[in-house]
């Protein structure tokens, strides 16, 4: 079946630009601060069970990260950490939150050759706050015709996002670097999918493809195969 | 001037639900744990500086209130806090995302008799993670045809929103509590609005009316009186 695809939506977060090493990065700067009372096995490990338990509260996004990295600061000190080491923290986060954005080396002129052809989507979840400046912030924002930020990616939040914009799914394709949240939802709604998997993607992300859904579902290395993926499925 | 309204906005903090008292109640339970290290002016001025500092780094919402707070808390303590005071203030964080949502006493029969001659609409401003629980939680949901959170409410913001949908700004009118996010915008795009003070507006929120636009602007004391200013209008 050659597929007829009008909009291609894409993911931001380690799709567009990086946005996962900054956490890392943060994360490596905090170790040596906790190092004092815990080995860096105990450290990670805290910080990351805090981080996903949180999600429940704060949702995703670099203000919930470092609420979370405080919470466990103290706990991984077991009360004893110095408040100015705190503030560290808060101002690591404040480092985060006005960062210049890097795009994926592909990411430019990938949506130069698509946004003559297809009308382009920005599909990000988590902090309306932090999403909106940081797609200012990026200089991409011509090349969108639709941008949106949620809560979080499910097939609902999809199927509504699509419906506003009265899109067909069977016309849409979604591309990102989460099977959770970019691929599984928009297949399971019989959308198109590309999923391109950043180096060090997060395992809170992942997920199965269902065989039925497996010929609308491709996955490629880099941003850059995007263009003549597309070029070889429409002439099939 | 008799307007021909089709769609009535409502802000939702303290206009259908109360937010700036458990805002309040937060701070005078931090004001007792900081008084060892300054005066109670001291304390909230410091608190209320670096809350409107941060707005240009973590925008509006309760994640943004509470990492102030832990700013504040190091800050006003010269680094002497200690840690499990801060955990407190994260703690008392978690309790706010989490509290029951308290619907102002008019709300509900306000909704329910407007509802069937308007198509009502509901735009909040701050963090999409806690507003859009805080919606569901709130059973007003099934009111709202259109339901929509901005980082901010500005002319720019309220008018990409009324041309998604199609909406004509004299044919709309926007309710709420802040002259400044809620009113002046939504006067200088040719709209309507109600501006009902909350008993303790923050003075942030301050704006005034242009002359030009008086017209279309009414106050009243509370959303019960809403209802009854709209059949006067109409019939004027």
């Amino acid at each position: 079946m050659a597929p007829n695809i009008d909009v291609i939506a894409f993911d931001a977060d380690d799709t567009l630009w990086h946005t996962e090493s900054m956490y890392s990065n943060v994360e490596a700067k905090i170790i040596p601060i906790l190092a004092p009372y815990q080995s860096q096995a105990i450290i990670e490990q805290v910080m990351h069970s805090n981080e996903i338990h949180n999600l429940e509260f704060y949702g995703y996004g670099i203000k919930s990260f470092i609420l979370s990295l405080v919470e466990s600061a103290v706990e991984i000190s077991q009360s004893r950490i110095p408040s100015c080491d705190i503030l560290r923290i808060i101002e690591l986060g404040k480092e985060m939150l006005t960062a210049k954005i890097q795009l994926l080396e592909q990411t430019q002129p990938t949506l130069d050759k698509l946004s003559s052809s297809y009308q382009l989507m920005l599909i990000t979840k988590g902090d309306l706050n932090e999403q909106e400046p940081k797609i200012k912030r990026s200089g991409l924002l011509g090349y969108f015709k639709y941008i949106d930020v949620l809560t979080d990616k499910t097939p609902s939040s999809y199927s509504s996002l699509l419906s506003r914009y009265g899109i067909n799914p069977a016309q849409f394709l979604m591309v990102g670097n989460s099977l959770r949240s970019d691929i599984a939802p928009v297949l399971s709604l019989g959308g198109w999918a590309v999923y391109i998997p950043y180096s060090s993607s997060w395992s809170h992300e992942n997920a199965s493809i269902p065989e039925s859904s497996k010929e609308r579902y491709y996955e490629i290395k880099h941003l850059g195969e995007l263009p003549d993926l597309l070029n070889h499925l429409v002439n099939q």
